[in-house]
């Protein structure tokens, strides 16, 4: 079982650049935030979105012991690292090699289903337990709603324990008005909750960062990004705060254009959401080991000076990088490995 | 010294899936053609693009032993699998770890400078040999033109030995229209070679795939993208073929709706061009592990077919991944390791 590693460097200022840096109170605080909210087994963290067992264990301590995984690789990373009580694979997959290794691991594993070819996989490879995947309004993985019921009763025919549903209202969860973020949410948990009538199972999970409080359908919510959280997400007034930040050496100045280089770029940051937050500069564009940015409140830095990035799509950012280091104010106390990576 | 691997994989069908797939035909013909036109030294071509040492031997292979690095991760790697006859490392460093390491290589090592804090690295490191770094429009690294000369002296007083100059047109790389992107080239590259002229040397380094024919002041073009391509790039019209592609299985389908779902996403594509491409399917939206497409030409897939996506921006999709594999046809030939990754 790996354990979070001390750190080569005691400083911020000492990393190598660029390099993800982890606040260890902001992260303790929104850890604390969703705890009082959903504790335990009301909320399934999601790790796709920091892919780290040492910050999974972190969310173990505050009570969640059941956890949310996006590829293979993620659940079997989480299961040798000791944190297999309940994983749910919240995807779907029809490859038989993964599907056997999921099976022969020492974890319990709950696959979602939405098709009868996939929960024929799922049942050839010897998994036991699923969920049925529903698609309540965005155009992803899960079945029609109409079809859940069906598709339960092939699911046990085939041998599957079913436990319930799943459905992600990924279409309401970064909708910046809470008031229409609730009535859509409501509207597509209508549909997860008839779905669930005709299923059956003690689990609705569904959710997100943006949904934790409003979604009251849901009996575990599948948050991830509010343990780091972006700056997508910090636009939503949730009571989570940016806990992740990038830290990049300023590189290039030009005075007399008025703008800086720093280096971290496309390789550094998910950009589907669009360019990163710098705090006090405009930021022009991004190219791939660089970021370019004019000065707004405060002035321009100079070459050597350090940067503090904030990205607006965490998870495709932290996806690049091999280390989460994590700080308290200026040290660095642990360097926690991005274990999770790849599929 | 690493060598190309045999895969674990004989056939495409069985790779894991989201996976990048190499043609090797198509892969000689992008070297071949641009070995024609830039043979040998006149082409430096840029590792960033596949951060694959595998690759760049085969880049070896058809005569050019000068390489362009972004990082100095790749130059490391470079130089450790044997291939740091001339390197260039086309950015500017200021940590003296970093620079030191590089100073340490058993290789031919020159780094860009663009001011007087970075003359200063370079020499404190032990670095013998630079470029000057020239901002020839894109507001990016690169000192104003005007510096050039001093910042050559200056260079020279510290101890470090001149080679020449360099200046991206990034700016013009990507205009799809060859007139205009052969005149705003010629418009760079007059500012460049004015630059040259103050701070001698005998390297003008330039260009990009989308220059390689038409910047006629380079001595040596940094192209890099050529190899692999992109959907970009692939608007242009050079005599460049799409080489690579990602492979993703299909994991859910909607028939009533008219859409399918396949397992290759945010984390496994650079977003920064947009969209991916997706022959005969019109690509709705991409999320983490997820591509939503509709039917164009070809109709919906099923559960369990394999799709082939070309990416948008090359650079930052590879970057995610870990394996090239190479193909004749369906067979998978070899696995390279993406060994130059991170930084």
């Amino acid at each position: 079982m790996s354990q979070p590693a001390t750190s080569n460097y005691s400083l911020v200022s000492e990393l190598p650049t660029p390099a993800l840096v982890v606040d260890s109170a902001r992260l303790d605080h929104n850890l604390a935030a969703l705890a009082a909210a959903r504790p335990g087994r009301t909320a399934r963290p999601h790790v796709k979105a920091h892919k780290c067992t040492a910050l999974a264990r972190r969310q173990l301590a505050v009570g969640h012991d059941a956890f949310t995984c996006a590829t293979p690789r993620e659940m079997i990373g989480m299961a040798r690292a000791g944190l297999g009580a309940d994983l749910l694979l919240a995807n779907e997959v029809i490859d038989p090699f993964r599907l056997e290794a999921l099976a022969a691991l020492d974890a319990r594993v709950t696959i979602a289903v939405d098709s009868p070819a996939t929960i024929a996989a799922a049942a050839a490879a010897g998994l036991r337990e699923c969920l049925v995947d529903v698609n309540v309004g965005l155009p992803r993985a899960g079945c029609s709603p109409a079809d859940a019921g069906r598709l339960a009763d092939d699911a046990r025919n085939a041998g599957l324990s079913v436990r319930g549903v799943m459905g992600y209202e990924g279409h309401t969860v970064g909708i910046v008005d809470r008031v229409e973020r609730t009535e859509k949410t409501a509207t597509a948990m209508a549909i997860l909750a008839q779905a669930h009538s005709e299923v059956g199972g003690e689990i609705v999970s569904a959710g997100a960062t943006g949904t934790f409080d409003i979604n009251s359908v849901a009996t575990e919510i599948q948050a991830g990004s509010y343990a780091l959280m972006d700056s997508a997400y910090d636009d939503l007034g949730l009571p989570f705060v940016t806990a992740l930040e990038i830290i990049a050496t300023v590189i290039s100045v030009s005075p007399s254009e008025g703008y800086a280089v720093a280096d971290a770029g496309l390789k550094a940051l998910g950009m589907d959401h669009g360019n990163p937050r710098l705090n006090g500069y405009q930021v022009w564009f991004c190219s791939d080991e660089h970021i370019t940015f004019g000065p707004d409140e405060a002035s321009l830095p100079a070459v050597g000076d350090r940067v503090a990035i904030t990205p607006a799509h965490v998870d495709p950012t932290v996806a690049y990088h091999e280390t989460l280091f994590v700080t308290e104010g200026e040290r660095v106390v642990e360097a926690w490995a991005v274990d999770l990576r790849g599929w």
